[in-house]
């Protein structure tokens, strides 16, 4: 997670002064967002050893070695830590995923860039990515709003970019089901992925890449030729 | 569940006995099958809304209407009760896809019948299948070893009907990122199946079938043309 703190950091500290009453106001927030990410990173930890139900903020506490006092100086609840952490991880992937389809115009390319774009952040990010995965429904009203509101960007850009290939191919197939088929090949990773077995990111991302695409190209019985990237 | 028990809970209760000092020893089984069954579900309710962790014995005898006492009857701790749930599960679906295999000689249809197998419990039990999925790694020892045997023989079963797939076609791909791929995008299906707008299993079941099984015979250059079943 460290690796990504620049650019979904500063959104989540932002809204948090907003919402509290942070003794923060006013101090440079460059030391405060490496120590947030380093607490960020705890909280996954804890959640994913105990779960978010069984988890406490003595458990993180003890994890972290910082005082009760000195976790509430970053926020006031565990509901808010598992809100950070999920704002983070996905404000993170959605624009890394902007920022990669800047350079690519292929519509088969695209979805590609997408697909090994979501499996980097996923498989250096297993922790944090089961935990999102396992406490997907806890947060409530407008701090589970704002996550899902997020998440759906992502799906909507997703479901755009299928469209664009059907579009270009004219291929004829149920998007909502392909593009939820290809969360699911991507994000049951976390269940079985084993860095000294399996391949990395980039080789994963091809292979899945390889049964996806060529699954919803072939679907349409008037198949059009592949064009080449 | 209520519909899966009898296949499978014998053998629960079976094993249950072998290993601990029940009172119902020397008793009849079918009164005991049905209410063991009932416990099940109530069992899978409170993991599904507390998690594992955060669930007590206490919210299970709320949640029933039955007595700690009458609870302890029944096993013995909320691990024992995890287990048996489980293999509940796990027996129910891998005699149900042994059962259909009996009929069904032609690779890609038993592939798919093992998909629409598949589905069909899922979306029936969707509850059970996301605590499955969710306490994964929660059982310790001996009991964890028996579930992962299970889910192993599950798991060989597919790749076999996958390997046999491609020995008929001459295809060549990596058949465990293949059915780890076809697993995820079936078991991701709890996250967001709507029953009120999303098909049902047999049409999810032609769906993914088609998108996984064309990913998979595209994968080789040289694409042998497809039999008709």
């Amino acid at each position: 997670m460290a690796t990504a703190t620049n650019t979904a950091t500063p959104n989540i500290i932002t809204r948090r002064r907003n919402r509290s009453s942070s003794p923060r106001k006013g101090r440079p927030n460059h030391g405060f967002d490496r120590r947030l990410a380093k607490v960020l990173q705890y909280g996954t930890d804890v959640f994913y050893e105990k779960g978010y139900e069984g988890a406490s903020m003595r458990d993180l506490s003890r994890a972290s070695g910082m005082s009760l006092a000195g976790l509430y100086y970053y926020f006031e609840s565990k509901e808010r830590l598992l809100y950070m952490i999920q704002k983070h991880t996905f404000t993170t992937i959605v624009d890394r995923l902007k920022e990669r389809l800047q350079t690519v115009s292929d519509p088969e390319a695209r979805i590609r860039a997408c697909i090994l774009n979501h499996l980097e952040y996923f498989l250096a990010n297993q922790k944090a990515m089961t935990v999102l995965s396992h406490e997907d429904d806890v947060l409530a009203n407008g701090l589970g709003r704002e996550i899902r509101e997020i998440k759906r960007e992502y799906y909507r850009t997703c479901v755009d970019l299928l469209d664009k290939l059907k579009e270009a191919r004219g291929l004829e197939f149920n998007s909502r089901i392909a593009v939820l088929s290809l969360f699911g090949m991507m994000n049951w990773i976390y269940t079985w992925h084993n860095p000294r077995v399996d391949a990395d990111a980039e080789e994963m991302a091809l292979r899945m890449g390889d049964i996806f695409l060529r699954g919803i190209c072939s679907v349409t019985p008037n198949r059009v030729a592949q064009k080449k990237k």
